[in-house]
């Protein structure tokens, strides 16, 4: 059990209980001895359902089976089942039946159409999925089922997780309050072993699928997929959100709703960064003046991902030069005699050199906060983009080194 | 001073002279004390120089002066200066001229064109180059100028590297033998700070430039640009090949002389690799079967970039299922069930899960060894590519972390 990340919020937050939604955890002995390894959530019939899931073209069974069912509209209860322990991704056509047992079991027990319930599984790779282990506890999880417990489930699906990941937004919707409580799971972006990025978000808010997922496509690409730790894609990463529709409609894009689900959504990839492997630096990369937002993105994604500025800011050293060389490697437009680059408010280079202001010494100082601010402008147009990502130590290399072995 | 790569070469090769090829080194004291940092090559009258470049946004200014100069046919002869200690990058408008100084410094000493002068820089990023300790080394280079000498050549052009890089090779043409000679620098693919890959090759051949630009643009793909220790790409990366035109005529390509060409960058490109910050396994990663070789390329990079492929491979895990999640998200067209995977001559996984006479032990086993070989088959076409990396160990944070602070 590796230790706390240095970089953990203080608390979890109070997640309240989602009216419609009822959850449980059970200890199904996948894997994990001790401890809650399942997790199981009921929707009232009326829920609508969205998901968004990973690009890999090695994704999971589970992951498969998500997207085959995610664009149907139906009025019926939905269910939602995780475990931990084991992501039953490339176990073959195996790993399938699996999943078809699963979600047999749920249906017939929750009284929900199959179609309508959704697995994901994490942990590790290639080994048979122990399901009879998972169908053994459903009747236990449906006893349980309760409002609420919402902190219980992010324990469930906790892996190499050093903190469960929560949080919660509420807005104000024609005179009423719509809650919004999600959670998340990873701890590296993402290692296929155990860390598989896994996110569950619920509303009580009423609103369209159509609309949901639109929604959840967009803020995925600002909060979940501008996150990195070590570059590596999930076969398992998965994002489902599911409105109860008992409380206010929502029926456009870009208000109010939109604002804290795009919010809610931020925080949790945030603490997604803040416990990866190994991590001890929370840092965000700004940058502007990109000749569009996709070579923003570009720049963004080579600072973040590169190891020669992820162990330099491991080692505290401002280490400039790097992030002039990704920038370079990025691909993106880029001209050296108009960048400019920033640790903070401190101007570090500009017109093709180090600025006349800049000492080592305040870098250096600035190296030792736990949460650093890179900023690039580019100085060709309006293009630019937010990613965060942390430092990379030698603790993530005893755990990624030395985990199986 | 790092220690000596467990993965170096038990000897420096013996580099013959080269017919109008004469070299030199000296100590500048750019930044090093007590070795040479400065080498001087000057070609003959009618030599043909070729080469090739980093794509670096911001690369340095002295490959932007090569870049202007390579495509330049002339009778005249040559020079190539290199300097390690400073890579004279992001260095603004004071590089352009440092450059230009040294040049013209070249070309009087050595009774060449300016536009003849081809000069190379590699070491810490951002720092003013100072060229005045290089210009005055250059009377005593001068006098210095001999046959041979390629070995201390290779020795003065060190970074960080732990060992200097040599190849040669001889090819018969037209019942003359004719020699190639290169060597190279490189310790990571590739740190900005102190680990650029330079790379200088030399053959008494006869052979147009257009045509040995060819050659070295297609080679490099297969050798140079099919390695990487840790994704990241230098601003000062260089590859220049000079052809004395004293010996037997080349007239075309893919002849005995190509092979021996690309045969000789391979090995370098092995070199750098076996040098690889903190390496200590040498790994090839073969795939096939995709549908097309670029596809192919694409699986082979996502494998060899992979930070947990290679911290499974640092740690002697024999972990499958990281290659699986590498293969996923590396953009190539793959389908689970046809992808095969190899270990040397281990069969590890087939029809979408792990082979039924695959064990743990034996891939363990396997794992031991200092050269591991992964093979890819998608099942999917004839797309085919190759690629060398090295495992990434807490030696390589150790350097990269440390370095500077």
């Amino acid at each position: 059990m590796p230790a706390l990340s240095p970089l953990a919020p203080e608390r979890f937050p109070e997640l309240p209980a989602i009216d419609g939604l009822r959850l449980a955890t059970a200890q199904a002995g996948v894997k994990y001895r001790d401890r809650t390894d399942v997790m199981l959530a009921v929707l009232d019939p009326g829920a609508t359902v969205a998901g968004v899931f990973t690009r890999s073209a090695t994704r999971s069974a589970a992951v498969l089976d998500c997207q085959a069912k995610i664009g149907g509209d139906s009025d019926a209860g939905a269910a939602i089942l995780v475990n931990s322990g084991n992501s039953n991704a490339f176990t073959g056509r195996a790993g399938e039946a699996s999943v078809a047992r699963i979600c047999a079991a749920v249906a017939r027990a929750c009284d929900v159409p199959e179609d309508r319930v959704f697995t994901s599984s994490t942990g590790v790779i290639g080994e048979r999925l122990p399901d009879d282990r998972i169908t053994a506890a459903i009747d236990g999880l449906v006893g349980g089922l309760a409002p609420g417990g919402i902190d219980a489930a992010a324990r469930a699906i906790m892996t190499t997780d050093t903190f469960p990941k929560g949080a919660v937004r509420s807005v104000e919707i024609g005179g009423e309050t719509v809650t919004i409580a999600g959670i998340a799971k990873g701890s590296g972006m993402i290692a296929p072993d155990m860390a598989t990025m896994l996110v569950y978000i619920f509303t009580d808010a009423s609103i369209q699928r159509a609309l949901l997922q639109d929604m959840l496509g967009d803020l995925t690409d600002r909060s979940f997929n501008a996150i990195t730790v070590d570059s590596d894609t999930s076969t398992s990463d998965t994002l489902l959100m599911a409105a109860t529709n008992k409380g206010s409609a929502v029926h456009d894009r870009h208000g109010p709703f939109e604002d804290a689900l795009g919010d809610l959504m931020l925080d949790l990839a945030h603490q997604v960064v803040r416990d990866g492997e190994g991590a001890t630096k929370f840092i965000q990369i700004d940058v502007s003046g990109a000749e569009s937002d996709a070579d923003a993105r570009k720049v963004a994604s080579a600072i973040a991902n590169s190891p020669l500025v992820k162990t330099a800011i491991a080692g505290e050293d401002p280490n400039w030069g790097r992030i002039v060389m990704a920038v370079g490697k990025s691909g993106a437009a880029a001209n050296r005699d108009t960048l400019r680059i920033t640790f903070g408010d401190i101007e570090v280079a500009r017109d093709g050199w180090v600025s006349p202001d800049y000492t080592e010494a305040r870098g250096a100082e600035y190296m030792k906060r736990d949460e650093i601010t890179i900023g690039v402008d580019l100085g060709l147009g309006d293009g630019a983009d937010t990613m965060w990502t942390c430092d990379l130590t030698h603790a993530y290399i005893t755990i990624n080194a030395d985990y199986r072995s």
